[in-house]
């Protein structure tokens, strides 16, 4: 099997993790992986596929211009986004989700320009990071569908955020990434988990004045 | 295997992926696949069967005017709705499914006489839409035991709104409708993750003045 | 195989299913199905395993006074209530199961005795309801740790609504029935899906004035 | 097949049960349970796996003193508090899981120093509850990444609380034990099936003053 092959593989079955959490509904989300970094060789899910039956037919194999070298059908069309987070982030993958809460909270933090998240465990999920007391920003940018014109967006919202492990795009979903897929696959799980909890804590009913007694 | 065997065993498949969602609990929902065109024949889920555990005898053949070519037991009691809008929208598949947030806003939205949903990326898993920019109604239609009238309420507000991919039977689901059984499944979970996400949106707790500080 | 294997093997199957969707959590629940009329001999889960993993031997048979027949472990501390509803509503399966919005649900109705609900289609997946505008009224009675007390209260609260499909006991969950296991399975995902659909509809925040826009 | 391997297959089996749940996301969570009380060897999920996909490499035996007697890579960090249950609890197991409501009610129950529990008859699924009427306070403690100083706040907490069968970290998520495995991982079942009941009951929406009428 080759490294390519592998990749198809691994993207597969991460495909149908995230699909029965309902993280890629319909045909949405795409993920990518470095197969080789020089000359960079990538596989990427192919445009339009359900991400719960991945075939390996539905990966393509694409070099650092976005050039396919293998595979046919179109490449995402977020391709130019996965080649910017892999060149600006040295990612080894890059993830995209459409969840719901990652949707709700992408709203939310429009005004903002992003969503805090600290005080949290979980946030040790997420490389680099070795206390709850952590305070994650997670940017949020305008959707575009110009991908050419998002990517600089992209580009200048990573520079600003040296530090950020994922951004969200308004109304569209997660952008994540790691060292390897799995720390990827890690995050996009982490992030998720934040995002519901943060959703559910600050975008629920306020706190009452006591518990109401259960007994009528 | 014929045509219609292999539609039947579409069916079952898709079944069994909706009732894990929840989407098709108890003998709720009916799916329809066009096995051939002219003269029609379609395949059709059986009245009254669980729809995760569809067998090939629980889908049966109908001709255009509703008339059984194959199998026992009566058709979905909503046949009516189907044939008109396979003829109406020139659809290749028609899914009914009743989930929580379906069944939620079809309420909420029944005043208006639909919902608007606009601005998310998701809407463009839906046949023709181009951009998230896109504003989809969903006429919510009230439910009606008589199949006859509520065959004629659909015809008229099929033809009020020759743009709208679904409508909602308020208190019953969801219809959607697709060029393939593959478009009309891809528009089920397009349609029920926007309307989960509307719902926790529009009917969820107001925007925070600020966001709670965690430390007490 | 017999038909005490037949309908453990069917009790089994049940318990996977409603595991799967988290109504059994712990070894909360419990299942019988009658498996002869004259006399009664009825299949009933075993007190203290869980339900999502039945085995043969977790299932016992009783006579229609609770004595056992075959089996070891005790039966479910319940059983005088499956074999009241067996006997008064000619029962062929009893099912009791433990959901989050059926516990929810049973709190908030506890006050006015009980839970009305009208105008949803999924009604008619209840025996003989033939349209949406039927009104089920589920009462609510007040848990008990004295089964023979219970049983009495059941057995008037029953006799009070003679066309109710099913009760809940307050904070602890619901019982439903039907002439055949598949009827009582039935009950079970058409009243989880009513009662989170209630849950969410009344006891969710208030239908705002307006949508909010999207654009910031 | 030694204790300690049917142990690594026990744990292993408990990750893939509560990953399904979405109670172990990302690589959070630990399991540990008792292979031999004298002298005392415990087996330990290994630090920085993910709990879905546990491998017998995954599974590491300590000794009393926390010492590797087996397995690579290190123990869970959490390794002092587990070794801290089992010996002031005398648990053959303890469990630690991170879910979306056991985080929400820790913040919310921050101030207080804990959640109260009562009448629900869930809780009779906790060791030695006998009826609903049974409170269970679950104590809540602030998160620390000094394990040796947190160590010592769960052996006051323990002292102080004898009767109390769990407890949250807070914004980090839920201990507890059992006298065996089986008892343990029942009790997070019933745990996280009392918690969310709890958030959703004293969170949500107020009770309203009277059912919303379905007809417009």
């Amino acid at each position: 099997m080759t490294d390519f092959d592998e990749a198809a593989g691994e993207l597969a079955a991460t495909g149908r993790r995230f699909d029965a959490r309902g993280w890629v509904l319909g045909t949405s989300g795409n993920f990518s992986t470095v197969v080789a970094h020089s000359p960079l060789r990538i596989a990427i899910t192919r445009s339009g596929v359900h991400k719960g039956a991945l075939a390996p037919a539905d990966v393509i194999e694409l070099d650092g211009t976005g050039a396919i070298l293998r595979g046919g059908g179109g490449p995402s069309a977020e391709t130019a986004l996965h080649l910017e987070l892999i060149a600006s982030r040295a990612a080894g993958a890059v993830m995209h989700t459409h969840s719901i809460w990652a949707t709700f909270l992408s709203d939310r933090g429009a005004e903002a320009g992003g969503i805090a998240i600290e005080g949290y465990e979980m946030l040790k999920g997420l490389a680099g990071v070795r206390t709850h007391e952590h305070r994650e920003w997670i940017p949020v940018l305008e959707n575009d569908q110009d991908m050419l014109r998002l990517s600089g967006v992209v580009r200048r919202v990573l520079l600003d955020h040296p530090a950020c492990h994922a951004f969200l795009l308004r109304r569209h979903g997660l952008y994540t990434w790691g060292a390897t897929l799995q720390d990827a696959v890690r995050h996009v799980e982490i992030l998720e988990f934040l995002l519901e909890s943060v959703g559910r804590a600050r975008y629920g009913a306020a706190r009452p004045e006591e518990a109401e007694p259960w007994r009528s």
